[in-house]
């Protein structure tokens, strides 16, 4: 793969950018950005060699989508129309149900690979682009099927080289689940940092007292506004579900609080412990 | 100082433990614990010197309590009542109110200083306790008025060489806040670990899709329920003003959603955004 296409070079197309250069330091890697500034900054820091625009992408071996998914769904189509018959797409979205449905019946649907890398930080832009950010990380493939394999194959050996491990779902499976797993923090983040900034706006000094704890449980609130909106809103009714299901709980626990038996408050947290085991398996 | 005592020998009293004996080499570090596998643990592990008794502590130079705040309430008063005029007293309890009540005629009253670290992790037990745990973190300490002069000095003197910094509040203050920033945190992770553990108990693969993110979020639910049931028990009434205040937050942001104005949707997360800051100035 000689051209490389990364269309968005925030910091999951930037990061892919980095990590392919270095495993193919002989390809060019041409950056698409609606944003101009973030392409100089991108060159600057040498997260892509070149600017480049659709007019250019029939000449890619490989174009990766990483844009904030409400933009994917009127961009890919346009990236699939542009394309060789023989360049591999794939997309990095935070949900997969809606964007799969788009592209069903695009001619070129076959190109295109619905891919849901689990990995990130809280930074957005290029300059939150890291080298390795996808090594040992999970990528979720949807619709496989639908790929042709070929380019399936491409795509495979590049995830392999990044050091990812791959596991498939269909797309409405993967949105129910990651609305759960990934959604929901980043509310409970949010609303989190929300409560205590609202009661603590007038005594600046009382974040003396947060500790490692707090900054933990509401890093995720420094994410990215831009991006999350189009999630939560394409990932709607899942993402209802398990706010009313995390709510309830709350409430539970309120209550149990309110009625004085602490013995069910331990217990609540007892059966919780049990996050790590699960979070041990993560690691 | 010759004479240490820990009341405790976990996370937070073994970590005081090993950063007084490098600091003071010829120091002994006498432990105390109601669980014997603990303080040989302790032991080997080189936390403590040796095991010790309510009635060794009239030799105390020094006495840490770090245990459960409501085993506090019976155990500090037996310590005042056994310990020399010349020695003083800490606890380390994220609740300050209850216990300065329950001390507050004690004779011994002036030998004590009702102290909260802002440390930790979420491991407990003396294989927990590491070295620097207290560098740089916050130390607060409640009615520093009611601690003899010259005993203050000597806490104090051990908390900057410790490299912790001060701040003084009055004990209902510290509950109100500590609240917002740390208890309420807890109960957030617990809860979105309960929401998604009864959700995936049957899919346990799905702990795959689980990033970075996630992790972060629900740390906490790792933590000790021995040590937070008491916690919430005598920080109830803050504690569920907190809750209160986080799941009308939570629902105020799911019926945006459901009403589909996801332009408000984001308006919550850019001015909560703001955290960056603040976290930036716990750091």
């Amino acid at each position: 793969m000689k051209n490389i296409f990364v269309v968005g070079v925030g910091l999951i197309g930037g990061s892919f950018a980095l990590d392919i250069k270095k495993l193919n330091p002989e390809c060019t890697i041409y950056g698409v950005d609606n944003n101009e500034a973030h392409l100089d900054e991108a060159i600057t820091l040498g997260v892509i060699n070149e600017k480049a625009g659709f007019n250019d992408l029939e000449k890619a071996d490989l174009v990766i989508v990483a844009i904030p998914v409400d933009a994917t769904l009127s961009v890919l189509p346009k990236v699939l129309d542009a394309i060789s018959d023989n360049a591999i797409v794939f997309d990095a979205g935070s949900t997969k149900e809606d964007i799969c449905t788009k592209v069903k019946n695009h001619p070129k649907r076959r190109n295109f690979l619905a891919v849901h890398p689990i990995a990130g930080t809280e930074y957005s832009g290029p300059s939150a682009a890291i080298h390795g950010l996808y090594k040992n990380k999970t990528n979720i493939i949807c619709e496989v099927e639908e790929t042709a394999f070929k380019l399936q194959e491409k795509a495979l050996k590049l995830f392999a080289d990044l050091g990812m491990r791959i596991r498939y779902m269909n797309p409405k499976a993967h949105d129910k689940h990651i609305a759960y797993v990934s959604h929901l923090s980043h509310i409970s983040a949010f609303m989190l940092g929300k409560t205590v900034i609202e009661k603590e706006k007038n005594e600046r000094d009382i974040f003396d007292m947060a500790g490692s704890g707090f900054e933990s449980t509401v890093r995720l609130a420094k994410s990215s506004p831009a991006m999350w909106t189009p999630i939560f809103e394409q990932n709607k009714t899942n993402v209802i579900e398990t706010l009313n299901e995390y709510i309830s709980n709350l409430k539970h626990f309120k209550s149990l609080m309110e009625d004085g038996n602490f013995e069910a408050v331990y217990n609540e947290m007892e059966t919780t412990n049990h996050i790590k085991d699960i979070l041990n398996g993560i690691q």
